[in-house]
C-alpha cells in the first residue's frame, strides 16, 4: 500500500452536480406549471409543501426501514398526500401521473447550460442527484443539459447524503475522492461530500425557494470554491 | 423484419446500443494502438485473444460464482494472462494499467456519431454495454458519442444477456419493454433482448473482427430492423 501523501492541492477531474435548486429551478418551474393548470391554487405554497415532503420520504429509505424506491414514486406519494389540502382531491389518475412528471420538466437556471458547456471542456461533468435516472435523463434532454454521464441515487441504491453516493462517484471513475468535486447550492450536501474527501463548490441560488423566501447564501470557508452561478464557477476554474 | 415499413406494433421510445463492435471498432482500435507500442507483436492475434477472454470472464459473474466485478478489472485479468504468450511479460504496472485503458479509447465506426446524432432527435438514446460506466463515459467524451444517458451492466449489477439488463432499461425509463429497442451487431444479444419483449435492430459490422476474419451478417427475420450501419438505421426510422 502506498502510504505517501502529498500536501499539494489535487486537481479535480470529475465535477458532479446536485440538480434540484443547483442546476434547475424547481420552485419557479412548479409554480408556473401549477398556475397554468390550476390558477385557483396557491402555487407557491403547493411547491414548498411538495418539496418539504422530500427529506422525510427519503429518510425512510436512508434509515433502512424501506428498500430503495425511486424518487418518482416518493414524489407521487407526497403529491397524493397534498392534493386534498389544496382542493385537488378530484384529480384523476392520468392527471396525477402527468403532474408528478413536472419534476422531469424542471427548467434550468439561465446560466446552467452555458456554464456546464464551458466546464465540460475541462472536466468530466455528471449529475449526482437524488432524482432517478429516467427523471434526470428526460430533464437533460428537454433542457439541453450536456452531461457526460447521468449519475443518480438510483445507480448507488442510496440517497444523498449517504457516503455511498459520493464515494461511488470516485469508484465509478477510478479516481481518488479528492479528484471529485461536488457542486451544490446546499451546505449540508457539500459538508457530507467533504467528509468523504471530495472537493466542494457552493453555488448561490438566493431564489431557490422563490422571491418570497430568500435564502442565506453566505460563504462557508470550508468549501473549495464559492460562486454566484455556474458561469462564475467556470471563470474561477479557468474554463 | 422490417426494412422499409412502419408496421411495428408499438413505437419505440428508447434506443439502447450495444457498444463493442456495434458503435466502436474494438479490433481496429486495439490493433492500431498495439502496433504503435509494440510493433513486434502480432496485434491482430493479440486483439482477438483479449476479446476471446471476455465471455468466460463474465460467465464467472453471470453464474453467481463471483460477485459483480467491473469490466475494467476483468479486462486487466485477461491482459495479465495474455502478456507472456506475446512476449510482453516485462511490461511494468503503469504500462499495463495504461494499455488496459485502451478500451476507454476505442474509436467509433465512421457512421456512429452522425447516426446517433440523427437518432437522438427522435428517441432517447443510451448505451447498454457490459463496459463499466467510467469506461463508457471516457469513451463517449473522447469519441463524441452524444448519449442522453450512459447505461451499463454496472448500473444493473448484471452482465448481458442477463434479463435484468434489458428489463432494467424499461424500468429506468418507466416504459413497457416493447417501447425499448436494442441496437446491436450480435444476434445472441438481440435474441436475449427479444425474449424480454424488447424490439431489436441488427447492425451489420462485417469487419468487427478485422479484415482477416469476415463475419456472417445475414439477416434474421426475428429482428424488427436490419441495417448496414447507424445512418441506415436512422433512414429507416425516419430520423
Amino acid at each position: 500500500m502506498n502510504t505517501l501523501s502529498t500536501s499539494a492541492p489535487v486537481s479535480a477531474r470529475v465535477l458532479v452536480f446536485d440538480i434540484f435548486g443547483t442546476v434547475v429551478d424547481w420552485h419557479g418551474s412548479i409554480v408556473r406549471e401549477l398556475t397554468a393548470r390550476h390558477p385557483q391554487v396557491d402555487a407557491n405554497a403547493f411547491a414548498l409543501a411538495w418539496r418539504a415532503g422530500y427529506q422525510p420520504a427519503m429518510e425512510a429509505v436512508r434509515s433502512g426501514g424501506r428498500g430503495f424506491v425511486k424518487l418518482d414514486a416518493l414524489h407521487r406519494e407526497i403529491l397524493d398526500g397534498l392534493l386534498p389540502r389544496f382542493g385537488l382531491s378530484h384529480l384523476p389518475e392520468a392527471e396525477r401521473a402527468d403532474l408528478n412528471r413536472v419534476w422531469h420538466r424542471l427548467e434550468a437556471w439561465p446560466d446552467s447550460v452555458a456554464g456546464l458547456t464551458r466546464l465540460k471542456t475541462r472536466f468530466t461533468i455528471a449529475s449526482l442527484s437524488n432524482g432517478n435516472i429516467g427523471l434526470l435523463t428526460n430533464m437533460a434532454k428537454r433542457a439541453g443539459l450536456p452531461w457526460d454521464c447521468v449519475l443518480s441515487a438510483e445507480v448507488f441504491r442510496a440517497y444523498k447524503p449517504d457516503p455511498r453516493t459520493y464515494l461511488g462517484v470516485a469508484e465509478v471513475f477510478d479516481v481518488a475522492p479528492a479528484e471529485v468535486m461536488l457542486v451544490a447550492a446546499h451546505q449540508d450536501d457539500l459538508a457530507a461530500a467533504r467528509a468523504c474527501g471530495l472537493q466542494t463548490a457552493y453555488i448561490e441560488r438566493p431564489l431557490e425557494f422563490g422571491a418570497g423566501q430568500p435564502k442565506d447564501v453566505s460563504a462557508d470557508p470550508a468549501n473549495t470554491w464559492h460562486a454566484r452561478d455556474l458561469l462564475h464557477l467556470a471563470d474561477q476554474l479557468g474554463c
